[in-house]
Protein backbone atom coordinates (compact mmCIF):
# COMPACT_ATOMS: atom_id res chain seq x y z
CA UNK A 1 0.00 0.00 0.00
CA UNK A 2 1.58 3.63 -1.16
CA UNK A 3 1.16 6.61 1.19
CA UNK A 4 1.80 9.41 -0.66
CA UNK A 5 1.51 12.75 0.89
CA UNK A 6 2.30 15.09 -2.39
CA UNK A 7 -0.49 15.63 -4.87
CA UNK A 8 1.55 15.59 -7.92
CA UNK A 9 3.09 12.00 -6.81
CA UNK A 10 -0.12 10.97 -6.20
CA UNK A 11 -1.45 12.34 -9.40
CA UNK A 12 1.88 10.44 -11.71
CA UNK A 13 0.37 7.11 -9.63
CA UNK A 14 -3.24 7.53 -10.65
CA UNK A 15 -1.99 8.64 -14.38
CA UNK A 16 0.17 5.28 -15.20
CA UNK A 17 -2.32 3.45 -13.74
CA UNK A 18 -5.59 4.46 -15.35
CA UNK A 19 -3.28 4.66 -18.62
CA UNK A 20 -3.03 1.09 -18.86
CA UNK A 21 -6.84 1.01 -19.11
CA UNK A 22 -7.48 0.32 -15.50
CA UNK A 23 -10.44 1.42 -13.26
CA UNK A 24 -9.86 3.87 -10.58
CA UNK A 25 -12.07 3.99 -7.27
CA UNK A 26 -11.76 7.11 -4.73
CA UNK A 27 -13.04 6.82 -1.14
CA UNK A 28 -12.52 10.72 -0.15
CA UNK A 29 -12.06 10.88 3.72
CA UNK A 30 -11.08 12.57 6.91
CA UNK A 31 -9.52 9.77 8.39
CA UNK A 32 -10.73 8.31 11.84
CA UNK A 33 -11.99 5.59 9.98
CA UNK A 34 -14.62 3.16 11.41
CA UNK A 35 -16.59 0.05 9.45
CA UNK A 36 -18.16 3.23 7.33
CA UNK A 37 -14.87 4.51 5.65
CA UNK A 38 -14.17 0.50 5.23
CA UNK A 39 -17.43 -0.55 3.83
CA UNK A 40 -16.97 2.21 1.00
CA UNK A 41 -13.24 0.68 0.11
CA UNK A 42 -14.30 -2.66 0.20
CA UNK A 43 -17.02 -1.47 -2.39
CA UNK A 44 -14.42 -0.15 -4.54
CA UNK A 45 -11.99 -3.06 -4.19
CA UNK A 46 -15.07 -4.69 -5.68
CA UNK A 47 -15.88 -2.79 -8.33
CA UNK A 48 -12.37 -1.37 -9.60
CA UNK A 49 -8.93 -2.55 -10.27
CA UNK A 50 -7.12 0.48 -8.00
CA UNK A 51 -8.95 1.77 -4.61
CA UNK A 52 -7.52 4.96 -3.61
CA UNK A 53 -8.41 6.32 -0.05
CA UNK A 54 -7.90 9.89 1.25
CA UNK A 55 -6.70 10.95 4.59
CA UNK A 56 -7.70 14.85 4.69
CA UNK A 57 -8.72 17.21 7.48
CA UNK A 58 -9.97 19.83 5.43
CA UNK A 59 -10.15 23.29 6.98
CA UNK A 60 -12.11 24.89 4.91
CA UNK A 61 -15.23 23.11 5.67
CA UNK A 62 -15.20 24.11 9.37
CA UNK A 63 -16.68 27.12 10.33
CA UNK A 64 -14.68 29.29 12.90
CA UNK A 65 -16.77 28.00 15.99
CA UNK A 66 -16.54 24.26 15.17
CA UNK A 67 -14.23 21.03 15.67
CA UNK A 68 -11.29 21.35 13.89
CA UNK A 69 -8.53 21.48 15.86
CA UNK A 70 -10.07 18.41 18.04
CA UNK A 71 -11.63 15.93 15.01
CA UNK A 72 -9.60 13.04 15.95
CA UNK A 73 -6.66 12.43 13.82
CA UNK A 74 -5.69 8.82 14.16
CA UNK A 75 -3.50 8.00 11.34
CA UNK A 76 -1.58 4.92 12.45
CA UNK A 77 -4.75 2.88 13.28
CA UNK A 78 -6.11 3.98 9.98
CA UNK A 79 -3.41 3.06 7.66
CA UNK A 80 -3.21 -0.09 9.51
CA UNK A 81 -7.44 -0.48 8.94
CA UNK A 82 -7.00 0.41 5.25
CA UNK A 83 -3.57 -2.00 4.82
CA UNK A 84 -6.44 -4.73 6.06
CA UNK A 85 -8.60 -4.22 3.35
CA UNK A 86 -5.91 -4.03 0.58
CA UNK A 87 -6.26 -0.58 -0.05
CA UNK A 88 -3.74 0.06 -3.25
CA UNK A 89 -2.96 3.80 -2.40
CA UNK A 90 -3.94 6.10 0.96
CA UNK A 91 -3.20 10.12 -0.21
CA UNK A 92 -2.08 12.14 2.72
CA UNK A 93 -1.47 15.66 1.63
CA UNK A 94 -1.08 18.69 4.36
CA UNK A 95 -3.17 21.69 4.66
CA UNK A 96 -0.30 23.74 3.14
CA UNK A 97 -0.10 21.68 -0.07
CA UNK A 98 -3.62 21.84 -0.97
CA UNK A 99 -4.25 25.36 0.37
CA UNK A 100 -0.85 27.20 -0.12
CA UNK A 101 -0.48 31.05 0.04
CA UNK A 102 -2.30 32.95 -2.30
CA UNK A 103 -5.13 30.09 -2.56
CA UNK A 104 -8.57 31.91 -3.55
CA UNK A 105 -10.59 30.13 -5.84
CA UNK A 106 -13.73 28.05 -4.40
CA UNK A 107 -16.07 26.45 -6.11
CA UNK A 108 -19.52 27.51 -5.26
CA UNK A 109 -21.99 24.88 -4.41
CA UNK A 110 -25.34 24.13 -6.06
CA UNK A 111 -28.59 25.19 -4.46
CA UNK A 112 -28.92 22.06 -3.02
CA UNK A 113 -26.13 22.91 -0.46
CA UNK A 114 -28.48 26.18 0.61
CA UNK A 115 -30.91 24.49 3.44
CA UNK A 116 -30.24 22.32 6.24
CA UNK A 117 -26.91 22.05 6.75
CA UNK A 118 -26.17 25.30 4.51
CA UNK A 119 -28.09 26.92 7.05
CA UNK A 120 -26.21 25.76 10.40
CA UNK A 121 -22.72 25.65 8.80
CA UNK A 122 -22.54 28.40 6.52
CA UNK A 123 -19.49 27.76 4.04
CA UNK A 124 -19.13 24.09 4.81
CA UNK A 125 -20.50 23.03 1.37
CA UNK A 126 -18.34 25.36 -0.13
CA UNK A 127 -15.25 23.78 1.48
CA UNK A 128 -16.70 20.50 1.11
CA UNK A 129 -17.24 21.14 -2.69
CA UNK A 130 -13.74 23.21 -3.37
CA UNK A 131 -12.00 20.32 -1.60
CA UNK A 132 -13.52 17.35 -3.77
CA UNK A 133 -13.19 19.12 -6.68
CA UNK A 134 -9.56 19.73 -6.09
CA UNK A 135 -9.47 15.71 -5.10
CA UNK A 136 -10.82 14.82 -8.65
CA UNK A 137 -8.83 16.80 -10.64
CA UNK A 138 -5.38 15.36 -8.31
CA UNK A 139 -6.57 12.01 -8.47
CA UNK A 140 -8.92 11.09 -12.03
CA UNK A 141 -11.22 8.48 -10.71
CA UNK A 142 -13.50 6.81 -12.43
CA UNK A 143 -15.84 6.26 -9.38
CA UNK A 144 -15.84 7.75 -6.01
CA UNK A 145 -17.59 6.42 -3.37
CA UNK A 146 -19.30 8.42 -0.87
CA UNK A 147 -21.67 7.29 2.17
CA UNK A 148 -25.33 8.31 2.61
CA UNK A 149 -24.75 8.80 5.82
CA UNK A 150 -23.93 12.39 4.54
CA UNK A 151 -27.27 12.88 2.57
CA UNK A 152 -26.73 16.36 1.54
CA UNK A 153 -23.14 16.28 0.99
CA UNK A 154 -23.84 13.36 -1.38
CA UNK A 155 -26.45 15.34 -3.23
CA UNK A 156 -24.33 18.27 -3.57
CA UNK A 157 -21.55 16.02 -4.93
CA UNK A 158 -23.55 14.97 -7.71
CA UNK A 159 -24.51 18.25 -8.80
CA UNK A 160 -21.29 19.42 -8.73
CA UNK A 161 -19.95 16.54 -10.50
CA UNK A 162 -23.44 17.36 -12.88
CA UNK A 163 -22.84 20.77 -13.50
CA UNK A 164 -18.70 20.98 -13.61
CA UNK A 165 -19.01 18.05 -16.33
CA UNK A 166 -16.67 16.41 -13.66
CA UNK A 167 -15.63 12.91 -15.65
CA UNK A 168 -16.09 10.83 -12.47
CA UNK A 169 -19.15 8.53 -11.71
CA UNK A 170 -20.19 9.27 -7.80
CA UNK A 171 -21.90 6.05 -6.02
CA UNK A 172 -23.50 7.09 -2.23
CA UNK A 173 -23.11 4.02 -0.36
CA UNK A 174 -25.37 2.37 2.51
CA UNK A 175 -25.13 4.21 6.16
CA UNK A 176 -23.61 1.70 8.17
CA UNK A 177 -24.67 1.35 11.49
CA UNK A 178 -24.00 -0.10 14.96
CA UNK A 179 -26.20 -2.89 15.90
CA UNK A 180 -28.38 -0.50 17.92
CA UNK A 181 -28.90 1.81 14.69
CA UNK A 182 -26.81 4.49 16.07
CA UNK A 183 -25.31 5.29 12.36
CA UNK A 184 -21.34 5.13 12.54
CA UNK A 185 -19.33 8.70 12.79
CA UNK A 186 -15.90 9.50 13.66
CA UNK A 187 -17.89 11.93 15.88
CA UNK A 188 -18.87 9.17 17.99
CA UNK A 189 -15.55 8.97 19.79
CA UNK A 190 -16.51 12.35 21.40
CA UNK A 191 -19.28 10.96 23.04
CA UNK A 192 -19.36 9.42 27.00
CA UNK A 193 -21.09 6.12 27.63
CA UNK A 194 -24.59 8.66 29.10
CA UNK A 195 -24.73 10.56 25.51
CA UNK A 196 -23.71 7.48 23.49
CA UNK A 197 -27.05 6.37 24.79
CA UNK A 198 -29.02 9.46 24.29
CA UNK A 199 -27.32 9.44 20.77
CA UNK A 200 -29.57 6.91 20.16
CA UNK A 201 -32.05 9.65 19.66
CA UNK A 202 -31.31 10.11 15.92
CA UNK A 203 -32.18 6.80 15.28
CA UNK A 204 -35.57 5.92 17.34
CA UNK A 205 -36.74 9.69 15.93
CA UNK A 206 -36.08 8.34 11.85
CA UNK A 207 -37.92 5.11 12.73
CA UNK A 208 -40.66 6.83 14.47
CA UNK A 209 -40.73 9.01 10.77
CA UNK A 210 -40.90 5.57 9.01
CA UNK A 211 -43.12 3.89 11.14
CA UNK A 212 -45.94 7.12 10.48
CA UNK A 213 -44.63 7.15 6.74
CA UNK A 214 -45.50 3.18 6.65
CA UNK A 215 -48.45 3.50 8.19
CA UNK A 216 -49.65 5.95 4.98
CA UNK A 217 -48.99 9.50 6.50
CA UNK A 218 -47.93 11.68 3.98
CA UNK A 219 -48.19 15.07 5.60
CA UNK A 220 -44.87 16.41 6.27
CA UNK A 221 -45.51 18.66 9.57
CA UNK A 222 -47.07 15.35 11.01
CA UNK A 223 -43.55 13.81 10.72
CA UNK A 224 -41.29 16.27 11.40
CA UNK A 225 -42.98 16.75 14.79
CA UNK A 226 -43.19 13.27 15.72
CA UNK A 227 -38.95 13.13 15.11
CA UNK A 228 -39.16 16.46 16.64
CA UNK A 229 -40.44 14.84 20.09
CA UNK A 230 -38.77 11.42 19.64
CA UNK A 231 -35.16 13.33 19.60
CA UNK A 232 -36.19 15.69 23.11
CA UNK A 233 -37.87 12.46 24.28
CA UNK A 234 -34.42 10.24 24.23
CA UNK A 235 -32.42 12.77 25.18
CA UNK A 236 -31.05 15.25 21.59
CA UNK A 237 -30.33 18.94 23.44
CA UNK A 238 -30.23 20.95 20.54
CA UNK A 239 -32.00 20.42 17.08
CA UNK A 240 -30.45 22.51 14.38
CA UNK A 241 -32.99 20.11 12.09
CA UNK A 242 -35.31 17.63 11.97
CA UNK A 243 -36.84 17.75 8.66
CA UNK A 244 -38.72 15.65 5.61
CA UNK A 245 -37.89 16.94 1.99
CA UNK A 246 -37.83 16.34 -1.14
CA UNK A 247 -34.97 13.50 -1.58
CA UNK A 248 -33.37 14.90 -4.72
CA UNK A 249 -33.59 18.85 -4.31
CA UNK A 250 -33.73 18.93 -0.89
CA UNK A 251 -36.70 21.55 -1.00
CA UNK A 252 -39.38 21.74 0.97
CA UNK A 253 -42.63 19.90 1.12
CA UNK A 254 -45.94 19.91 2.50
CA UNK A 255 -46.95 16.58 1.56
CA UNK A 256 -44.81 13.67 0.12
CA UNK A 257 -45.91 12.53 -3.48
CA UNK A 258 -42.59 11.43 -4.61
CA UNK A 259 -39.36 10.38 -2.99
CA UNK A 260 -38.58 12.14 0.45
CA UNK A 261 -35.90 11.98 2.77
CA UNK A 262 -35.83 12.60 6.69
CA UNK A 263 -32.84 14.40 8.24
CA UNK A 264 -31.80 15.43 11.33
CA UNK A 265 -29.00 17.13 13.15
CA UNK A 266 -28.61 17.60 16.47
CA UNK A 267 -26.47 18.12 19.11
CA UNK A 268 -25.77 15.70 22.52
CA UNK A 269 -23.74 17.26 24.48
CA UNK A 270 -21.18 19.27 22.59
CA UNK A 271 -21.31 16.79 19.66
CA UNK A 272 -23.48 17.44 17.08
CA UNK A 273 -24.47 14.51 15.20
CA UNK A 274 -26.47 13.87 11.76
CA UNK A 275 -28.31 11.38 10.49
CA UNK A 276 -30.99 10.72 7.88
CA UNK A 277 -33.45 7.98 6.36
CA UNK A 278 -35.19 8.11 2.40
CA UNK A 279 -39.00 7.33 2.66
CA UNK A 280 -39.75 6.07 -0.76
CA UNK A 281 -42.03 3.59 -1.88
CA UNK A 282 -39.73 1.04 -2.94
CA UNK A 283 -37.95 -1.54 -0.80
CA UNK A 284 -34.54 -1.05 -1.18
CA UNK A 285 -34.00 2.01 1.34
CA UNK B 1 -11.91 17.48 -38.89
CA UNK B 2 -14.59 16.19 -36.60
CA UNK B 3 -17.21 19.07 -35.63
CA UNK B 4 -18.86 17.27 -32.49
CA UNK B 5 -21.45 20.00 -30.51
CA UNK B 6 -22.10 16.84 -27.59
CA UNK B 7 -19.80 17.01 -24.68
CA UNK B 8 -20.59 13.33 -23.84
CA UNK B 9 -19.28 12.52 -27.57
CA UNK B 10 -15.88 14.97 -27.44
CA UNK B 11 -15.06 13.83 -23.92
CA UNK B 12 -15.08 10.19 -25.61
CA UNK B 13 -13.18 11.17 -28.20
CA UNK B 14 -10.66 13.13 -26.44
CA UNK B 15 -10.10 10.42 -24.18
CA UNK B 16 -9.64 8.34 -26.86
CA UNK B 17 -6.78 10.24 -28.27
CA UNK B 18 -5.17 10.43 -24.79
CA UNK B 19 -5.46 6.68 -24.29
CA UNK B 20 -2.76 6.44 -27.50
CA UNK B 21 -0.56 8.82 -25.15
CA UNK B 22 -1.06 11.33 -27.53
CA UNK B 23 -0.62 15.26 -26.64
CA UNK B 24 -4.08 17.11 -26.87
CA UNK B 25 -3.90 20.98 -27.29
CA UNK B 26 -7.00 22.53 -26.14
CA UNK B 27 -7.62 25.98 -27.31
CA UNK B 28 -10.95 28.29 -26.09
CA UNK B 29 -12.94 30.22 -28.25
CA UNK B 30 -16.27 32.46 -28.26
CA UNK B 31 -15.85 32.32 -32.29
CA UNK B 32 -15.70 35.00 -34.22
CA UNK B 33 -12.28 33.91 -34.94
CA UNK B 34 -9.44 35.89 -36.02
CA UNK B 35 -5.74 35.78 -36.64
CA UNK B 36 -5.38 35.83 -33.08
CA UNK B 37 -7.33 32.94 -32.57
CA UNK B 38 -5.85 30.93 -35.69
CA UNK B 39 -2.23 31.93 -34.35
CA UNK B 40 -3.22 29.70 -30.90
CA UNK B 41 -4.22 26.86 -32.76
CA UNK B 42 -1.49 26.76 -35.02
CA UNK B 43 0.63 27.00 -31.94
CA UNK B 44 -1.21 24.04 -30.27
CA UNK B 45 -0.89 21.97 -33.67
CA UNK B 46 3.26 22.52 -33.44
CA UNK B 47 3.42 21.48 -29.81
CA UNK B 48 0.18 18.97 -29.46
CA UNK B 49 -0.50 16.19 -31.49
CA UNK B 50 -4.43 16.69 -31.74
CA UNK B 51 -5.67 20.30 -31.44
CA UNK B 52 -8.93 20.64 -30.37
CA UNK B 53 -10.94 24.85 -30.87
CA UNK B 54 -14.17 25.28 -28.85
CA UNK B 55 -16.65 27.83 -30.14
CA UNK B 56 -18.86 28.56 -27.47
CA UNK B 57 -20.67 32.32 -26.66
CA UNK B 58 -20.69 31.84 -22.90
CA UNK B 59 -23.59 33.59 -21.88
CA UNK B 60 -22.52 33.21 -18.32
CA UNK B 61 -19.47 35.45 -18.62
CA UNK B 62 -21.86 39.04 -20.34
CA UNK B 63 -23.56 40.68 -17.92
CA UNK B 64 -27.30 42.07 -18.36
CA UNK B 65 -26.41 44.96 -20.00
CA UNK B 66 -23.86 43.66 -22.47
CA UNK B 67 -23.19 42.30 -25.80
CA UNK B 68 -24.45 38.75 -25.23
CA UNK B 69 -27.60 38.73 -28.17
CA UNK B 70 -25.26 40.91 -30.57
CA UNK B 71 -22.15 39.27 -29.92
CA UNK B 72 -20.84 37.86 -33.45
CA UNK B 73 -21.19 34.52 -34.41
CA UNK B 74 -19.73 33.16 -37.71
CA UNK B 75 -19.67 29.54 -37.56
CA UNK B 76 -18.90 28.69 -40.70
CA UNK B 77 -16.49 31.12 -41.62
CA UNK B 78 -14.59 29.93 -38.25
CA UNK B 79 -15.15 26.62 -39.04
CA UNK B 80 -13.67 27.39 -42.58
CA UNK B 81 -10.20 28.88 -40.83
CA UNK B 82 -9.88 25.54 -38.88
CA UNK B 83 -10.05 23.39 -41.46
CA UNK B 84 -7.15 26.00 -43.19
CA UNK B 85 -5.41 24.99 -40.16
CA UNK B 86 -6.42 21.57 -39.79
CA UNK B 87 -7.51 21.24 -36.49
CA UNK B 88 -8.63 17.68 -35.53
CA UNK B 89 -11.54 18.97 -33.76
CA UNK B 90 -13.95 21.66 -32.61
CA UNK B 91 -16.67 21.63 -30.24
CA UNK B 92 -19.71 23.53 -30.67
CA UNK B 93 -22.10 22.78 -27.39
CA UNK B 94 -25.35 24.52 -27.51
CA UNK B 95 -25.69 26.65 -24.21
CA UNK B 96 -28.41 24.26 -23.26
CA UNK B 97 -26.17 21.59 -23.36
CA UNK B 98 -23.57 23.24 -20.71
CA UNK B 99 -26.39 25.02 -18.40
CA UNK B 100 -29.25 22.81 -18.41
CA UNK B 101 -31.96 23.14 -16.22
CA UNK B 102 -31.48 23.43 -12.27
CA UNK B 103 -27.35 23.96 -13.18
CA UNK B 104 -26.19 26.06 -10.42
CA UNK B 105 -21.89 25.27 -8.95
CA UNK B 106 -20.08 28.09 -10.36
CA UNK B 107 -15.95 28.57 -9.90
CA UNK B 108 -15.33 31.27 -7.55
CA UNK B 109 -12.26 33.13 -9.54
CA UNK B 110 -9.70 33.69 -7.33
CA UNK B 111 -8.62 37.45 -6.13
CA UNK B 112 -6.56 38.56 -9.16
CA UNK B 113 -10.40 38.88 -10.57
CA UNK B 114 -11.55 41.03 -8.32
CA UNK B 115 -9.74 44.66 -9.82
CA UNK B 116 -10.19 46.23 -13.36
CA UNK B 117 -12.33 44.15 -15.10
CA UNK B 118 -13.97 42.36 -12.27
CA UNK B 119 -14.60 45.77 -10.92
CA UNK B 120 -16.10 47.04 -14.44
CA UNK B 121 -17.93 43.11 -14.88
CA UNK B 122 -19.55 42.51 -12.03
CA UNK B 123 -19.73 38.43 -12.25
CA UNK B 124 -17.70 38.35 -15.39
CA UNK B 125 -14.97 36.65 -14.41
CA UNK B 126 -17.04 34.01 -12.54
CA UNK B 127 -18.71 33.04 -15.86
CA UNK B 128 -15.45 32.57 -17.42
CA UNK B 129 -13.64 30.45 -14.60
CA UNK B 130 -16.81 28.40 -14.24
CA UNK B 131 -17.15 27.24 -17.92
CA UNK B 132 -13.26 27.21 -18.84
CA UNK B 133 -13.19 24.63 -15.37
CA UNK B 134 -16.44 22.76 -17.19
CA UNK B 135 -14.58 22.45 -21.06
CA UNK B 136 -11.41 21.63 -18.87
CA UNK B 137 -13.10 18.82 -18.18
CA UNK B 138 -15.15 17.90 -20.74
CA UNK B 139 -12.25 18.51 -23.00
CA UNK B 140 -9.27 16.88 -20.35
CA UNK B 141 -6.06 18.24 -22.64
CA UNK B 142 -2.37 18.29 -22.17
CA UNK B 143 -2.13 22.68 -22.44
CA UNK B 144 -4.37 25.16 -23.26
CA UNK B 145 -3.77 28.27 -25.34
CA UNK B 146 -4.94 31.77 -24.23
CA UNK B 147 -4.48 35.08 -25.67
CA UNK B 148 -2.27 37.63 -23.74
CA UNK B 149 -4.71 40.13 -25.30
CA UNK B 150 -7.00 39.11 -22.33
CA UNK B 151 -4.47 39.82 -19.73
CA UNK B 152 -6.65 39.83 -16.61
CA UNK B 153 -8.49 36.23 -17.95
CA UNK B 154 -5.18 34.80 -18.23
CA UNK B 155 -3.91 35.19 -14.85
CA UNK B 156 -7.58 34.43 -13.33
CA UNK B 157 -7.42 31.15 -15.32
CA UNK B 158 -3.41 30.01 -14.35
CA UNK B 159 -4.47 30.87 -10.84
CA UNK B 160 -7.71 28.94 -10.91
CA UNK B 161 -5.80 25.70 -12.67
CA UNK B 162 -3.38 25.94 -9.79
CA UNK B 163 -5.72 26.62 -6.84
CA UNK B 164 -7.76 23.73 -8.15
CA UNK B 165 -4.94 21.13 -9.11
CA UNK B 166 -6.41 21.13 -12.99
CA UNK B 167 -3.87 18.89 -14.33
CA UNK B 168 -3.82 20.61 -17.86
CA UNK B 169 -1.00 23.30 -18.87
CA UNK B 170 -2.08 26.84 -19.43
CA UNK B 171 -0.26 28.67 -21.94
CA UNK B 172 -0.81 32.20 -22.83
CA UNK B 173 0.43 33.49 -26.23
CA UNK B 174 1.31 36.80 -26.97
CA UNK B 175 -1.34 39.36 -28.48
CA UNK B 176 -1.43 39.19 -31.93
CA UNK B 177 -1.93 42.63 -33.70
CA UNK B 178 -2.91 44.94 -36.88
CA UNK B 179 -0.30 46.30 -38.41
CA UNK B 180 -0.98 50.01 -37.62
CA UNK B 181 -0.68 48.34 -33.98
CA UNK B 182 -4.72 47.63 -33.20
CA UNK B 183 -5.35 44.70 -30.98
CA UNK B 184 -7.62 41.63 -32.99
CA UNK B 185 -10.60 41.18 -31.32
CA UNK B 186 -14.16 39.61 -32.38
CA UNK B 187 -15.23 43.29 -31.32
CA UNK B 188 -13.53 44.86 -33.53
CA UNK B 189 -16.27 44.04 -36.58
CA UNK B 190 -18.61 46.56 -34.38
CA UNK B 191 -16.12 49.70 -35.60
CA UNK B 192 -16.82 51.32 -38.61
CA UNK B 193 -14.09 53.28 -40.20
CA UNK B 194 -14.20 56.79 -38.13
CA UNK B 195 -14.37 54.45 -35.14
CA UNK B 196 -11.39 52.13 -36.28
CA UNK B 197 -8.69 54.60 -36.44
CA UNK B 198 -10.12 55.86 -32.92
CA UNK B 199 -9.23 52.51 -31.62
CA UNK B 200 -6.16 52.96 -32.23
CA UNK B 201 -5.59 55.25 -28.91
CA UNK B 202 -5.65 52.09 -26.96
CA UNK B 203 -1.97 51.53 -28.67
CA UNK B 204 -1.04 54.78 -28.87
CA UNK B 205 -1.64 54.60 -25.00
CA UNK B 206 0.17 51.53 -24.25
CA UNK B 207 3.39 52.99 -26.44
CA UNK B 208 3.43 56.30 -24.43
CA UNK B 209 3.31 54.46 -21.42
CA UNK B 210 6.26 51.84 -22.87
CA UNK B 211 8.23 54.91 -24.02
CA UNK B 212 8.27 56.86 -20.24
CA UNK B 213 8.73 53.41 -18.51
CA UNK B 214 12.04 52.86 -20.81
CA UNK B 215 13.42 56.51 -20.16
CA UNK B 216 13.31 55.41 -16.89
CA UNK B 217 9.84 56.64 -15.53
CA UNK B 218 8.60 54.54 -12.43
CA UNK B 219 5.91 55.79 -11.20
CA UNK B 220 2.72 54.56 -11.81
CA UNK B 221 0.94 58.12 -11.07
CA UNK B 222 2.37 59.49 -14.30
CA UNK B 223 2.19 56.37 -16.31
CA UNK B 224 -1.55 55.97 -15.92
CA UNK B 225 -1.25 59.95 -16.29
CA UNK B 226 0.15 59.42 -19.51
CA UNK B 227 -2.23 56.84 -20.82
CA UNK B 228 -5.49 58.45 -20.48
CA UNK B 229 -4.02 62.26 -21.64
CA UNK B 230 -3.19 59.72 -25.12
CA UNK B 231 -6.93 57.46 -24.95
CA UNK B 232 -8.79 60.90 -24.53
CA UNK B 233 -6.37 62.86 -27.23
CA UNK B 234 -6.99 60.00 -29.62
CA UNK B 235 -11.06 59.50 -29.71
CA UNK B 236 -11.47 57.11 -26.52
CA UNK B 237 -14.87 57.64 -25.35
CA UNK B 238 -15.26 56.38 -22.14
CA UNK B 239 -12.11 55.14 -20.18
CA UNK B 240 -13.47 52.17 -17.47
CA UNK B 241 -9.32 51.96 -16.34
CA UNK B 242 -6.00 52.66 -17.86
CA UNK B 243 -4.06 51.50 -14.86
CA UNK B 244 -0.49 49.96 -14.62
CA UNK B 245 -0.47 47.60 -11.89
CA UNK B 246 1.52 44.61 -10.93
CA UNK B 247 2.32 41.95 -13.47
CA UNK B 248 1.46 38.67 -11.71
CA UNK B 249 -1.02 39.74 -8.37
CA UNK B 250 -2.76 42.61 -10.74
CA UNK B 251 -2.88 44.46 -7.40
CA UNK B 252 -2.17 48.52 -7.16
CA UNK B 253 1.46 49.70 -7.07
CA UNK B 254 2.92 52.86 -6.77
CA UNK B 255 6.49 51.99 -8.15
CA UNK B 256 7.70 49.75 -10.64
CA UNK B 257 9.99 47.48 -8.75
CA UNK B 258 9.40 44.15 -10.61
CA UNK B 259 7.25 43.60 -13.65
CA UNK B 260 4.29 45.52 -14.32
CA UNK B 261 1.71 45.54 -16.65
CA UNK B 262 -0.62 48.20 -18.31
CA UNK B 263 -4.51 47.76 -18.93
CA UNK B 264 -6.62 49.32 -20.42
CA UNK B 265 -10.65 49.32 -21.40
CA UNK B 266 -12.51 51.36 -22.63
CA UNK B 267 -15.25 52.43 -25.19
CA UNK B 268 -15.08 53.71 -28.78
CA UNK B 269 -18.90 54.53 -29.74
CA UNK B 270 -20.93 51.52 -28.13
CA UNK B 271 -17.94 49.00 -28.69
CA UNK B 272 -15.59 48.33 -25.45
CA UNK B 273 -11.98 47.57 -26.10
CA UNK B 274 -9.59 45.82 -23.77
CA UNK B 275 -5.54 46.15 -24.80
CA UNK B 276 -2.49 45.67 -22.36
CA UNK B 277 1.32 45.38 -22.85
CA UNK B 278 3.76 44.06 -20.22
CA UNK B 279 6.44 46.41 -18.64
CA UNK B 280 9.55 44.46 -18.07
CA UNK B 281 13.58 44.90 -17.89
CA UNK B 282 13.69 42.13 -20.40
CA UNK B 283 13.21 42.38 -23.80
CA UNK B 284 10.46 39.36 -24.35
CA UNK B 285 7.81 41.36 -23.74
Amino acid sequence: MKVIAHPDEAHAQISHWRNSGARIGLVPTMGALHEGHLTLAKRSKAECDYTVVTIFVNPTQFGPNEDLSRYPRTLEADLAGLRDVQVDMVFTPTPEMLYPAGFSTYVEPPASANPLEGQCRPGHFRGVTTVVMKLFQILPATIAYFGQKDYQQLTVIKRMVEDLNVPIRVEGCPTIRESDGLAMSSRNRYLDAEQRQRALSLWHALQAAKQLYESGERNVHILEQAMARELLQRGAEKIDYARVVDSQTLETIDTIDDEAVALIACFVGKTRLIDNLVLSNSDSH
